[in-house]
């Protein structure tokens, strides 16, 4: 420990933390420092990039509010949410797959009946989804929970709109009927960009990289027996399915948007603007 | 990017921000995001575990404000900034070697003259130092800049006590004389804990470390001609020398702390309680 250089440091504090009695955290500190410290031995890191990285680390936590969670925004970008998802949520043949959760679900939507609108007023145009959840033998999974949510056709969640309060909007959960079958009014998905006004904004443009993600709309389905899943469709022909700036796009995760022109919608009522339509099957892992 | 699975996502975040126009911040970045990725899949993280690292990320930042700073203690107590000490202040033989800065300088330390008390009424026992600054030839260096601050005998630095409002005491900057040196009073360091009431305190009771830093006088020693020397000089028989909480010391940066019965100080004063002397030669390698 007196004689502490470049090299012998990492072994010090692996030394040092060699006490740490959940095995677990051990393990996953161990590994922090090493990676840590060979990352800043490998660039041989300056100390006012050091210092940079302290005030990058600083303006991200301090960024974060009731809101807004600037850390998960960078853990988005960097791709480590979504490796962590792919780590722990590797499926079988045949189920649709896991993609990021992102951070605008809340726990506060509103339970809707079958057929409901559930844009609530968000503005965009129209979209009619009829969803079937089915289990790995094709079976109809009746029961299950969908909980949706969605952006707006200005890019902006609910909870991303001061003006809206607590009020929620383009989000719902459904139950699925004995088909196992969800259907319900929205309006269609539109692309948008993550919010820039923050380090992670900053990060971006000095990478050279833009914010946009891809449409889409969230699902997290539950139901007993199954494994829960959380993923996203996304609408097919969107310019950033292939730069996503989550790195959350999966091929078997784009759906078949299929836009129309005025007239009859499925539920039977007259649209007189341009709508669409989403029929999408999910099929969940076995618990 | 469409089919993007736990192990082609690093190439992914990697491709995205290929196009980084500064050459540094790109070799940073590859470097950081490579390492990031190898941490978490050599570990396995679970969704859970990730959710932990967000939360005691923004913690960290959030417990941040003008007076602490809680990441520079994440990167003391990780042993990352005396790694970067060492990767860019590697000093030729016979130079002092240099150890961490620490959160505690201030720019608006007195100016004081030789001999002066530079303690202003922190308690402790009295200490009188006599330190000479030299260049590698063994050449007195006059009219260097010895910028020097330490904790009293509570273990609190004049900044960490909210009652002294900007009043200094315990630091001070003396300019060496003809001889290369410096003759002050002060107190004798003692050995204190950092602070324990954020997310740094509680990552070190997670992984059974003490929060303990052996006694120390901090200088900063600056003179034309030669390299600018940021360091410590540890007492010697301190309990944490062999466990510095932020592996920061050196061998040859433990001081020989003289202990001394009442009576005559070395500037000609009798002082009625025991008190220290310290003699510290200090070696600049050249610019």
């Amino acid at each position: 420990m007196r004689n502490i250089d470049e090299h012998t440091i990492t072994d010090a504090v692996l030394q040092s933390i060699a006490g740490t009695k959940d095995a677990r955290l051990r393990q996953v500190m161990t590994s922090l420092v090493t990676h840590l410290h060979d990352f800043v031995r490998e660039v041989k890191l300056t100390e006012a990039e050091w210092k940079a990285g302290i005030d990058f680390l600083t303006a991200t936590g301090q960024k974060c509010s009731d809101t807004r969670q600037e850390f998960i925004l960078l853990s988005d970008t960097l791709g480590v949410s979504m490796l962590t998802i792919a780590l722990n949520h590797a499926k079988p043949a045949g189920a649709t797959e896991a993609t990021v959760f992102g951070p605008f679900h809340t726990i506060d939507a509103p339970h809707v009946e079958q057929g409901a609108d559930i844009a609530h007023g968000a503005p965009g145009l129209p979209m009619f989804v009829h969803a079937v959840v089915r289990g790995p033998d094709g079976e109809a999974v009746a029961d299950a929970e969908v909980d949706v949510w969605q952006a707006d056709d200005d890019g902006l969640y609910d909870v991303q709109r001061p003006e809206l309060g607590d009020a929620r909007r383009a989000r719902a959960v459904l139950r699925t009927d004995a088909h196992g079958a969800v259907r319900f009014r929205s309006i269609v998905p539109t692309a948008y960009p993550i919010p820039v006004d923050g380090p992670v904004g900053a990060m971006l443009a000095a990478t050279g990289r833009h914010p946009w993600r891809p449409a889409h709309l969230h699902f997290m389905i539950r139901a007993d027996g199954y494994q829960p899943l959380t993923t996203h469709i996304f609408r097919d022909g969107d310019a950033y399915l292939d730069s996503d700036v989550v790195f959350g796009v999966r091929s078997s995760l784009v759906g078949d948007y299929v836009e129309h022109a005025p007239g009859s919608a499925p539920d039977g009522s007259v649209v007189d603007t341009t709508f669409f339509t989403l029929d999408q099957a999910f099929t969940l892992a076995r618990a």
